[in-house]
């Protein structure tokens, strides 16, 4: 998906909600667990209940290989469901790879052209050769690259000072460099609102992946007002708070409401 | 596997070599390409050839992953193969995962205790919570830290002054206090040579996982020189020069004498 169907995307729907498919069996409702895949049953009743409020999809990798080649199996069942039934959501893959050239070229070749996501995270901790592979794999395919996390282990490397600036600046500002907004994002965390002002200083018009809304604590109104740009420029995630807004049977309809919330607030910003 | 019996392993064989599992179907032998699974074929082959000259295999996932789901498959039955037949080499899933506490709880379910890997290679960009998570998996579990890597892109932010030392030097004074000289290695690619007299300085008792050596151009004579420690201390990694050796019907036989020139030029170390 390019840039500008996203943008589309986002303006048709009032919404820069993506939601992050993470599932847990130790959390999931039991009415999903007699099926013959409750992961996939869980995503699918998830992605149906909520796909008009949310432009993006964002499945984790761990979660689907934690379970195995079974939890992989359901992984691919859910981007091929998304890529039939929902083309005009963006997909990206969770997955947080990063490698030397040849080898992140295959990630990029399994990611981006085998399982067919618009997307992928990319850590960048070994520089311009581990993350230019994924921005070859054509129009409307991206590297999502992390710069400023929301987890609190940020602060040991990210928050450095390399001389006149932090790890996570010189990150945005080298590796900008290596693609355009139009196939690069990045990530920068909710919990780390204040720097979005500085991340958006140095890159103004490159969309920023946005995690860290709801179970880590993040605040949806801070993020907007300081990370806007003129296309809106933001896909706000949220993964917990909806999927496991109940465990009940009434589960996709929780999901749904919780949703709804957070797209009712992004409505003003877009 | 823990320490002391990594050791005894190295000891014994006289051979401190690691063995790349990354199996490219486009440099793959003829020989294995009808089988069924030709992957798990191909790396079966270059196993039972070579096993009594190294001490450990290192799959890389992406390797796996770009094939799809076959392609885990193939993995899967690569690390079962070798704990079944070959339960004294250790295993390391060259995964490069890392996300933030609960998600890299699932990688580490996932890598070391799902699919059984010895150990697992982490990125350290996201941190403390990101990497713990890999070092309570139980004895005998590994998690392999990339400090300073082999790829070009390695100078981008690796080699990044942080004040009184670069990057790589600050992720190995930081993240060695999270874990044990038992249960954490690092990653120094062999193309840095010259850096490991800095990083024995800094992390004296860890082991450390070399790759580089042939196709990207590390020497293994300087790596040992400034790498090894009292108990040896390094994993030193071949990929491409042994597994693509020859792409005739005497691939195995041709790794294996790649293989044996390495293992020769180590046992004066061991």
């Amino acid at each position: 998906m390019t840039r500008a169907e996203l943008v589309e995307q986002i303006r048709l729907k009032k919404s820069f909600l993506c939601i992050g498919l993470d599932p847990d069996l130790d959390k999931m409702p039991n009415a999903v667990m007699n099926a013959e895949d409750p992961i996939f049953e869980f995503n699918k009743a998830i992605i149906d209940a909520t796909h008009d409020l949310c432009v993006a999809y964002k499945p984790n990798t761990a979660f689907y290989e934690a379970k195995g080649l079974s939890g992989m199996q359901s992984l691919v069942k859910t981007i091929d469901y998304l890529n039939e039934n929902y083309p005009n959501h963006f997909t990206i893959a969770d997955a947080k790879r990063g490698d030397i050239g040849n080898t992140s070229r295959m990630y990029a070749k399994a990611f981006l052209t085998e399982w067919a996501f618009d997307s992928i995270t990319v850590a960048p901790y070994m520089g311009s050769d581990s993350v230019s592979p994924f921005l070859t794999e054509g129009p409307g395919k991206w590297a999502i690259v992390l710069a400023l996390t929301s987890n609190h282990g940020a602060s040991d490397f990210q928050k450095k000072s390399t001389g006149n600036q932090l790890l996570f600046e010189e990150v945005l500002n080298t590796s900008s460099s290596w693609g355009t907004p139009e196939n690069m994002m990045f990530v920068v965390g909710a919990t780390q609102a204040d720097a979005l002002r500085e991340v958006r200083a140095l890159v103004p018009d490159h969309f920023l992946l946005v995690p860290g809304v709801g179970a880590q604590g993040g605040s949806l109104e801070e993020v907007a007002e300081n990370g806007c740009n003129d296309d809106v420029g933001l896909l706000v995630n949220s993964s917990r708070g909806i999927l496991y807004a109940s465990n009940g049977a009434d589960f996709a309809e929780k999901a749904r409401e919780e949703a709804k919330k957070l797209a009712l607030s992004m409505a003003k910003y877009c």
